[in-house]
């Protein structure tokens, strides 16, 4: 076999069976050998954002990484902003990024660039493999970082794509579980949260499973302690049936309140919470000054075990935890708004849904109304790097084809990413997207806002820069430009209606949500 | 004056009064400067591989540089591809990325990456300014840097960009004209060219002047040596009044055979040319071995100088040029496909038109149907990344409002930066954009089979990642969809009509030309 029938073989071997893919002449060896090994699924993207924004989704929800096809380092630059969310939200991944054929690189043609550079940044593991021989060690040692909840990125040159690898492929990789919590670490948090002082308990990484809410929950009853989640986590789980567990809000304003009195910070897989932006007169840190912090679990350790052994060493296996109860609204009704979508979505909320919120502004109200909905995985975006949500729907929905997924999108956002429609269409995949279509960049006027800039007060320059209804954007049009049904909402009954129709279906669908933008002060 | 507003007029002061535009929050203090600073024209872009695009087209058809404002590392990840492209072009650029504030950076707050990192894999120079007093002295060596042909990168943290610099702004940077090109270069030159030897003059770098395809042709008829350009020269001169230059083939099967006989190479502003992609059996070096090369001249070298004093040197000056005439055929009929849309290109082309080639396989005739039309600038793709054409087009014509731009555009390529148009719409540019939809990605089918894999007949799997035809695209919808008034073509008489049309209307318009794939073998 060649050297790219070893590799994905070695992928294969690995459980490691999807790839979305955006190739190019460097990886044509690769996309032929797709028909020579068995098992690996291509699923085409017409740029690279979302090939990598789909590897995300995938992730979050099979549980396991996905491979990404990219063309030189360009195509890993279109990728780039995707990654880094991925990488921020502790999400693993297997790029290989073909590059020219070693002999080749010295003569510097046009598309020669710094593959390895651009991947540094956003990578925890890059390696360019050296010949064919090698590639099916190379190709399992990534598959063993991506397995560590990392992204690893591999240059595949085209003379190791072609070359001949007698040797062929490598056996399955086995990645151990998560390290266990230190015992040590377990009695300091027990301490902590005997002593009687204000304590916040906050949970973050890779995945915040239903179990964990209820473990949470169970302990800050025992304890008296505030159970919260950091404000993105990247999957969690959610609605009737879950431990009820706070969330640290956006606005560094007012997370700075909800932590105000906070003596004790005991962090399980979260950062420490900073602000998402500098602004000036508003400090970085979070949590008051003097507040003790505690760093129960890193992202990559055994979070579930941490809160098992907390809840028996804290004598509170009895506890039960405050529970979501089931709580459907009525479908609303008069004008839509961002209130009354978020209502419909509560109404409408299949069980077991997955639901991936790039809403932005628009979106706020959409988590807290569906609390006590059907329970549902909600993703949130981990980097802050727009253009996320369409490309995650997509590689949610093809990790789990039985499952609805529903993509809650900002207009804004919604451009950086827009060619993941054809995605779902080609693959005829179960989501129905929301686009919130407010014609600005509300998150920006709220920020130019917060930055204290002009006083506060764009001036007409600037409030052009912010906004984009001129000209209005159709979606209906984009999106059936790219064979995705469409349709658009001006009220509450329509969209409740659309939504309803759109769930029903199994084909990807869009509402073009006609909203009025937020309004500040 | 706070650091943004010494920033920009420290551009404004040097002639950089275009900046093209995707901002987030660490960049409004930029953004409320530009209504505090006279002189600064702001075009929003939705995606920064449109604002980096943009640039590109801005600076080859200015002459001088645009800033680009990007929103910190994924920002400039996505503008990656298109700075690639410039850099590989020898086009000015002055990028201003955003940062946050200096003293956030150690929180490691979501959206922080290594801005430096990803800048200098495509930038000439990067700098991250770190003080508002020295912002304007850094913006000013980003404008010298960007005045010889680089791009420059200047990143600005957030409190940079708000603190106080009451020193103000820097005065205007005068860049001196490229230098002289050695005499002693000049003799070689001259020696090889009396040598009796089979030679070919090879031009390329920043632009290619009318001026330049004359001295060119009076220089090859004057000696009996070959004029060329490179295959994809930034920027050319073409058409009815220009001097006769043969043009290096793209495939290097044809590029080779075009010089299997040449003994000599003398280079102005072009590299030695290798094959643009390595593949088994065909030679990365285009010209035959023991050809003698010579850089007569380095792209930021004075080539006109060198023309004018080779023709001096030459005792060449009563020579007269081969001169394009002007011919411009009827307008096509009959089936649409790739000739008679370059013959309704022939026949339509406007005098000093702009055309953005970014057609790819189907572009390929209208480059030699349009040799000798009314007189145009042609740009070519130089770095290989595709999603280039739609926001060049955008600057070239933000840069040039009284011509007529046309863009020739892949149907796969206009895809990686589709959000392009609605900037158009948004700005009222003339631009008539002709959509190549012929549902494949036909270069990569060509490829597949030259580079022999699976002996260069994909398997279904693999052509099925090479048809973008499934879900067939309607560019009439998604270009309706951003504003931009479109058409859809299905026969050459539709295609001449709607052109002409187009052409006539002041407003950006767009072609879905429907034609079949090409066909290989």
């Amino acid at each position: 076999m060649n050297g790219a029938e070893s590799l994905i073989t070695t992928l294969v071997n690995s459980g490691i069976d999807t790839c979305f893919t955006n190739p190019g002449t460097s990886e044509m060896h690769f996309v032929a050998a797709l028909d020579e090994v068995e098992g690996m699924r291509a699923v085409l993207c017409l740029f690279e954002g979302v090939v990598s924004g789909a590897a995300d989704g995938y992730a979050r929800m099979a549980g396991k990484p996905a491979a990404t096809l990219l063309h030189l380092g360009p195509g890993l630059g279109n990728a780039l902003a995707n990654i880094h969310n991925a990488k921020k939200g502790h999400i693993p991944m297997v790029n290989i990024v073909g590059d020219h054929a070693t002999y080749h690189l010295a003569y510097d043609a046009p598309l020669t660039s710094d593959i390895a550079g651009i991947a540094a940044t956003v990578s925890h593991w890059v390696h360019s493999s050296p010949g064919p021989e090698k590639i099916a060690g190379d190709a399992a040692e990534a598959v063993r970082q991506a397995g560590l909840d990392r992204v690893a990125t591999l240059i595949l040159p085209a003379d190791v794509s072609w070359g001949d690898n007698p040797a062929g492929a490598a056996a399955a990789i086995t990645i151990s579980g998560p390290e266990m919590v230190p015992a040590e670490r377990l009695q300091q948090a027990v301490a902590m949260l005997r002593s009687g002082k204000r304590t916040v308990i906050m949970i973050g990484g890779r995945e915040v499973t239903g179990e964990q809410t209820l473990l949470l929950s169970r302990i800050g009853k025992a304890t008296g302690a505030r159970v919260m989640t950091e404000t993105f986590p990247s999957h969690v789980r959610r609605g009737a049936g879950t431990g009820v567990v706070e969330r640290l809000p956006y606005l560094a304003e007012l997370a700075i309140d909800q932590l105000k009195d906070t003596e004790q910070l005991i962090l399980l897989g979260a950062d420490a919470p900073v602000s998402f932006f500098a602004y000036p007169d508003v400090p970085s840190v979070i949590a008051p000054e003097g507040c003790e912090e505690l760093v129960l679990a890193e992202p990559d350790e055994d979070i579930q075990q941490a809160l098992e052994a907390l809840l028996e060493q804290l004598d509170a296996i009895h506890v039960a935890p405050d529970v979501h109860p089931l709580e459907v609204p009525a479908l609303p009704s008069g004008a839509l708004d961002v209130s009354s979508i978020a209502q419909a979505l509560s109404h409408c909320l299949p069980e077991n849904a997955i639901v991936v919120d790039e809403g932005i502004t628009s979106g706020l109200a959409c988590f807290p109304m569906t609390a006590n909905a059907r329970s549902h995985d909600w993703l949130n975006q981990t980097g802050g790097s727009i253009g996320w949500g369409l490309p995650t729907a997509v590689g949610a929905a093809v990790a789990c084809p039985e499952r609805e997924v529903i993509c809650l999108e900002g207009d804004g956002s919604a451009m950086y990413t827009i060619q993941a429609l054809w995605t779902m269409a080609r693959e005829q995949l179960d989501i129905t997207v929301v686009i919130f279509n407010n014609r600005k960049y509300s998150i920006l006027e709220l920020e130019f806002a917060r930055t204290g800039a002009r006083g506060g007060k764009p001036g007409p320059k600037a409030a052009s820069s912010l906004d984009i209804g001129s000209p209005d954007m159709d979606f209906v049009a984009m999106a059936q430009g790219m064979g995705v049904t469409a349709t658009c909402a001006l009220t509450a009954e329509d969209f409740g209606a659309q939504l309803t129709e759109a769930l029903a279906d199994a084909r990807p669908r869009l509402i073009d949500a006609r909203i009025a933008p937020l309004q500040l002060g």
